[in-house]
């Protein structure tokens, strides 16, 4: 197909606006955009390649004549849209959790497994932001040894909460400042000058549903079924960008120097890894584009076959709507 | 001894400060009090206990008379001054990394190795204090079985910097609201929005001398010289208190059960650990008192003999000033 009709659901959200904004940057060949939103935003428009284009509510009866929907809406509303859009004939690249482990949906990080897309029957997956960043820089090891286990502990920004969590982060400062009380919306405690060591519902265990999709997407992605993951995810007062601190344990053993050859030649990665300079990922530095940075790349004192790896990445983009746009360029 | 004259070295410090206050708290015996500080805050008072004290200039002729000192000062002042402080009979408790892994000088956090104060030789060094944070926890853990392996990431508050790191932070946020441009001294790069991958210069095959202490000093803590300790200290946008995300491998499995009964009974710890309820411990509300908050106790998926938990505490009280007033508590 050399152009398509593009729906974006969940068009006026954190990542559906940045999809909009993506589709553009990349040149994706869209042949029409409709942006499709609750009926709230119906009516209005938004901006896209210096148009300004209305804004459809999202309804059973709204897919038609679509090729392509891009998905950036809630799990219920990915789920009740997901046989509309079928129907409708066009292909669903889908933010949501919804479809990840199911069988039949091949759950894609196109630097890392694009093979699995072409397996589609409608539904393609786009991953856990977290486990994006972290598995960018992972795969890369992982074709020289396979991951035995993984431990991860993550620093996520309050924008994986979307615009109301960047909001809210800002709001809570600036009451703090005028000496005024505020009241947590997005989240259960103050994010401000705090870090809460829950995101998402306790799910198995006592780990949360954030927590259990490093291993159960990441499983499914490096197509390591056996890969065991600890994960803590933890949100700190950051606006973008989600770090992670990772120890794993290949197989074989990969030496340090290999490891930054590895990462300094895979796709999609940048190797920012100069301590005795002070150079290593930050936040601040890898918002607002695609690369996920690795640095702080040290031999494991615990184990003869670990890595020390810290990743940072931009997760509205490379952790959601780039990579939703990157699965749709592979069906092109 | 039931009294003491009790030198504060740095006592204008971050550190220092809360000793003074700590002292007063805990109602140590203090016959007499001298806070030592540079020439600069010398003549100037500090008050203590509802009295002006002046602050003395910390020089070698400056501590004749007193039974104890309280080092809140940096290495070289540390190293500087010991000889003196040990001339004029008074025993050192240093908060400096200056004697910590010295075979003759004692390394103590009292809930764990108190006995160990008794070898001293006139220096009793106070640990670093992600250090303390992390082993009143995993000290209760190691009793039942002994700790082979510990993979650690830290999310350390500013006041680890000292007050100008507090400053920073929130001058820094201020700046950037009125839209202006803020050039960091306490810290390498900003810290409002941001995460800093890096705590004290490069040491060790790519760690930090912050990340090499969790191994160094745990070992002498604990009496575990074999423990293997793989650590990431990271600096978060928090005022106060550390958190750490640890997962740790014992000897012999412990079940999550067990040890919640042996955190819940820990001295210096409080059990905080019901996610069902969004309950765990934060930075926010730990700070400003001494317990050790711990929760999120999870069994390890990497291994079966293994253990997650999340750790929080104020590390200028019991991560500093708190324990150094605990372990002249031990010389009375």
């Amino acid at each position: 197909m050399k152009e398509m009709n593009v729906g974006v659901l969940g068009a006026t959200g954190a990542v559906g606006q940045e999809m909009l904004k993506i589709l553009a940057e990349r040149d994706f060949p869209v042949k029409s955009l409709r942006p499709l939103a609750s009926a709230r935003s119906a009516g209005s428009t938004i901006r896209f390649q210096g148009e300004e284009v209305p804004i459809v509510e999202a309804r059973e009866d709204a897919f038609s004549g679509l090729d392509l929907v891009l998905g950036a809406a809630e799990n219920d509303i990915a789920l009740r849209f997901a046989p509309h859009i079928r129907e409708a004939g066009a292909v669903f690249v889908d933010n949501s959790s919804a479809f990840r482990l199911q069988e039949d949906v091949p759950l894609v990080i196109p630097e890392i497994n694009p093979q699995d897309a072409r397996q589609h029957k409608g539904i393609i997956a786009n991953p856990n932001c977290t486990t994006i960043v972290t598995l960018v820089a992972v795969a890369a090891l992982a074709k020289e040894s396979p991951i035995e286990t993984m431990v991860a502990s993550s620093y996520q920004a309050v924008s994986g909460a979307g615009v109301a969590g960047m909001r809210e982060l800002t709001e809570e400062i600036e009451a703090g400042l005028r000496g005024q009380a505020y009241a947590p919306k997005a989240f259960a405690y103050p994010i401000a000058y705090n870090v809460i060591p829950q995101i998402g519902p306790a799910q198995f265990m006592g780990y949360t549903s954030e927590e259990m999709k490093m291993q159960n997407e990441g499983r499914k992605i490096l197509h390591l079924p056996e890969m065991k993951v600890s994960c803590t995810c933890v949100r700190v007062p950051v606006l973008r960008s989600h770090s992670v601190s990772v120890v794993l344990r290949t197989r074989e053993r990969i030496s340090v120097e290999r490891a930054r050859a590895l990462i300094a030649a895979a796709p999609g990665c940048k190797l920012v890894d100069d301590i005795q300079n002070r150079i290593y990922p930050m936040p601040l530095d890898t918002s607002d584009q695609d690369l996920i940075f690795v640095g702080r790349i040290r031999e494991d004192l615990t184990s003869d076959r670990g890595l020390n790896l810290w990743c940072c990445g931009d997760q509205i983009r490379k952790g959601a709507a780039t990579n939703a746009v990157q699965i749709a360029e592979l069906l092109l």
